[in-house]
């Protein structure tokens, strides 16, 4: 990473690295230090106006898609921040280590940082998709060519089986509300549609041919002139797709990704099958291996039964964007160790595809 | 209605009321006519590519978003078209009257028929009230002014339940696969939210208060300056709105009508209530008086478990459009008699607004 | 013309035939009957607003792009209007026959009611091409047939020259200000630009060289994928263009006509010659056959020495629009007799190409 | 300036800093050393795609758009690459210091980086701008303060006039073709507007009186909510500014700067003058004191006779803007020392206000 890389916003889905820096920091001192850390003084006054993401409650901010011209604070100022913030948590941790009463919000923090440390990856990869020379973020990182360890269908028989948290530790309010639902059997698969079965799919004619489609995924293709997943790129030698590690070669076993809700209803389409609801894939995760692609389900983003907004910012974490967002389920190779599980309800929508993202098939 | 009316359509949502009576007609000379009548000739073969809809099997077709400059066929045309193939449909019940296969189509074109004239309505109104001098259509027609004739909340106990129909006679496609859900006791209103009641919502700030609202839902307010429910204007002498019968006073006990999704769910959760999911809906229908409103869920409009797309033209219906739309439930005063049912399922975008919908809440 | 013609403003730079009915009627009411008649009564009052084109000094009015949803009044009403202010102006006119105060603005009105002659017919034509089975207005109308009459090219010299109309009669307010230019020597072609002569530059790849191209000419072609001159299609039978009297095969010999400031531009490139200035175009039509087209010149729509704008709603005739367009000199086949002049500045945007526009060529 | 101001591009027509530093340079790369230094290495071959800015001719670009988006290669890479063209052009010039034929496109060259100086100080101003915490760029830059140093009005006398550059050195090629103008006499004004007099038009109600204002002019400051000049902030300690030197007080008595032609033109309409054509300008600018603001004029930017467009890249300089756009006279506070002339023309389109332009009137 180049300095210049941490500031561009080249679609407004996609923020600065530096914003992104700077945003996690800014919950830390937002929510808890300016609350429980007495005679906390702020790092910058400025800093609460430039770096909520979309927190109404907590007052005015730059509008989202204006991320990208504001190259102040520099991103030297703002490890300053994070260093200053770190800081101060550690002197409140240390203070008022046996209160629990903000705990909850630290693993929030925490767990909001680490989705962040997410989104700083795709963000990166798009951003550094964008230069026309193809720059290498990572020579290590081969994600682009994680393969499945399983292979078949697991029946999972009808019933009535309960969804949602009902763990100890950490959960989001969008997974909570645990309740039954009642599923049909079905049959789904053990693994991922790989590159090679996407292929198959694009020499099938599969982005001419509108009866694979959605109304509108058939417009969004035509509208983009979208041909393949979201990089590849076809050359005289054969197609190629920007990693983090550069641009390479395809490997034709690997897990197809970066997909849209579009693409994996229409894939799924074309063979017959369809894609499991967010419901049914819960209750198979128990057996299935997962967490190398975020995989979308069929299930629209919609409320538990007795969800309810919480008062303030924080309810403003989950529940106002459950309206024309699609569910994905599991976690990808990007997602933060120990950060996702069974329960947990990934949501984007059905055209985005810079996320690490993939195919699974339920028959019909 | 004057000549003039049967042209426009002021937004893509609207279609020309003479593209209405067009594109009906089209579907039984389409799919019944040509295939089953030996010997039909068309009445004007230019008319399949000018009043096809979507169907993309059947071949090209007009933009939908340029039919508002079609100018021919003229109007009286469109009605010789109609005669011709109403007298060519009488021919084929004569001549064939005893063989089922083809009674299904005609079935379909019926129902379709009639989600047409609906759309002739809210059309209609829509286009009507472009005009700045706020022509009357049916001085007879009083919908804007139904009352609910219940009171209270109904309470519907924990268990599994069936769902989609299993009737005898017509259902469409999308209401087919019954199959169980698990549903949690709720208590759902006997009444739909009233024009006093939504007023009190304006009065309290509800289009002004961010807290109230989906994220997206907030965006549209803004961008679209929205403040009231469509048609409302307010005067020095109150509220009025526009209705098939001209310009009138707002009448506080009527049933509120022309929201979208987002107001509806705006106005639940300042109630601190909530929307029903089609689910709910169609459990507690049987014991609700409903059919003045088509009545917004938050249900997301996606497939039944087992639903599948017919093979063709036929199998565009419904399935293409199973993304980004929220399901509606019961039909409303411009419904034709005998159309709707427990089970139907409507559906729109949640921004749209122009038909009757209403809003019935469930306790949280 | 069938009624339906009447309604639909297919693009914002064209209009409704009925409001050209009636915002020409509307004139005549506005600026004279409402002043000069003594107890006149407004045919409708709701037509003030309904009718205004773009002044601003007469109060609020429709917005220029919703014209096409306005249906009410019908245009049977808008003749019946027409009738009404026709008979008060006989009325006036008798009355105070011999008072010249108003004289002035009749003519205006007069002048007026001719450009929206021509108007109606460009308008009427582009409406009726946007229904894909190409009616005929008027099988008698053969303006796309013209041709030249004479060939060579005149030799005008260097000198002072006079600008501007200096004699009796009517003239708007932009031809006035008779004023002094230096032009220096210059060949302007006796002829206009033929059909077989633009095949040419489209069959050497005009229309695929940006050399030849304005930059924002370039950009229009590529994001308008022109290319050809409006109304023309390419056939397995050759080429054919829309025409008032239907579609009909391109005839070689005539005049071109339908193209853009754009492309007249990039035709003189391509030919190594150049389009006149109006100066130029002024001076030298005493000795040419022109009228058949309205002349591309490459002079940009700006104020005359002394030019200054009147007060109140008539000064907003032609002032307030110099700025971005091109003046065009001459008149074309669809101009009303007598309307035109040798100093008549016509004044369109580089883009736009629905009148009958033409191409006269000068030496470099 | 740090690193990270270097990146942005937040509009289209601001280009990212580090892009100014790399283009200019291409410049002399692509029109000189690969042209003239034998056996010249280019430094990048990437380069030549990165850079280009609109030369059809060099071969494909990046979208004049996409800018902001390219963070590769970083602004240290771009110095290295200014050093490397610079020691090559030093070789080049001892090699071949006697050879005169490239004399011209050095000084072309030299001339395009000081053009591209002026930009890149009025781009910094706009993307620091663009940063809510207004930082300073350089506390002793005092441009906006820059006072009239006369008053009054000159009279030129009605004659024939050179327009033109005629002398010996460096001109571009639009303001070639010498040649006779003839002008009426006219009193131009030897002052620029003030920020004070610029007021008393803003209190007045200049911004809300369409009579002021062109058609086109009207729109766009209701479009884009305009009411005041670039820069300008309303704030409750009165009027302040953003400058190079950070946010300022307004000085009454300083010349305005930041507005478009169509806020020049509306001015001059309310103080009943108007702008001088860019001819008169010429001519009076012997006797006038100018260089602090680039003046709009009344001319749209048109070639002038005899103007023909050079073949290949260098042909595409200048003649291809020639649609749309305005012309100014003049020079500004921000252009290079010498490198500005009377024969000098500067275009912009008319909503264009992010240089340091100005107005000066001339009586009706």
């Amino acid at each position: 990473m180049q300095t210049e890389d941490y500031v561009p916003q080249p679609v407004p889905f996609v923020s600065p690295p530096k914003w992104h820096l700077a945003h996690t920091t800014w919950f830390f001192e937002e929510f808890i230090l300016k609350e429980y850390l007495p005679g906390y003084n702020v790092f910058n006054p400025d800093f609460s106006f430039l770096f909520n993401s979309y927190y109404n409650n907590v007052g005015k901010r730059v509008l989202r898609t204006n991320r990208g011209a504001i190259t102040r604070p520099a991103t030297s100022k703002i490890i300053e921040y994070r260093h200053y913030v770190d800081m101060h948590m550690e002197l409140l941790l240390q203070m008022k280590a046996s209160e629990p009463h903000f705990h909850d919000l630290i693993e929030l923090g925490l767990n909001h940082e680490q989705q962040h440390q997410e989104l700083l990856l795709t963000d990166i990869k798009y951003i550094l998709s964008c230069n026309p020379i193809s720059p290498v973020y990572n020579e290590e990182i081969q994600w682009e060519d994680q393969q499945n360890e399983s292979s078949g269908f697991l029946t999972i028989p009808e019933g009535v089986y309960g969804i949602g948290f009902e763990d100890v530790g950490f959960c989001f309010d969008n997974e909570m509300g645990r309740h039954k639902v009642y599923l049909h059997q079905f049959e789904i698969a053990n693994s991922l549609v790989t590159n090679a079965q996407y292929l198959e799919f694009i020499n099938a004619g599969g982005y001419e041919n509108f009866n694979y489609w959605l109304d509108e995924g058939w417009s969004w293709v035509n509208e983009n002139k979208i041909n393949a997943p979201l990089y590849w790129h076809k050359t005289d030698e054969g197609w190629q797709h920007f990693t983090l590690s550069g641009m390479q070669n395809l490997n034709p076993n690997a897990i197809v990704t970066h997909i849209s809700f579009y693409e994996a209803s229409a894939f799924a389409q074309w063979k017959k099958m369809r894609l499991p609801t967010e419901f049914e894939w819960e209750v198979a995760s128990l057996q299935l291996d997962w967490g190398k692609r975020w995989e979308w389900t069929y299930s629209a983003y919609l409320p538990y039964p007795g969800f309810c907004r919480a008062e303030g910012a924080i309810g403003e974490y989950n529940g106002k964007f459950m309206i024309n967002q699609m569910v994905l389920r599991g976690g990808s190779c990007a997602t933060s160790a120990h950060h996702t599980r069974s329960t947990y309800r990934n949501f984007f929508h059905p055209e985005e595809r810079w996320q690490f993202n993939g195919i699974r098939l339920v028959k019909i």
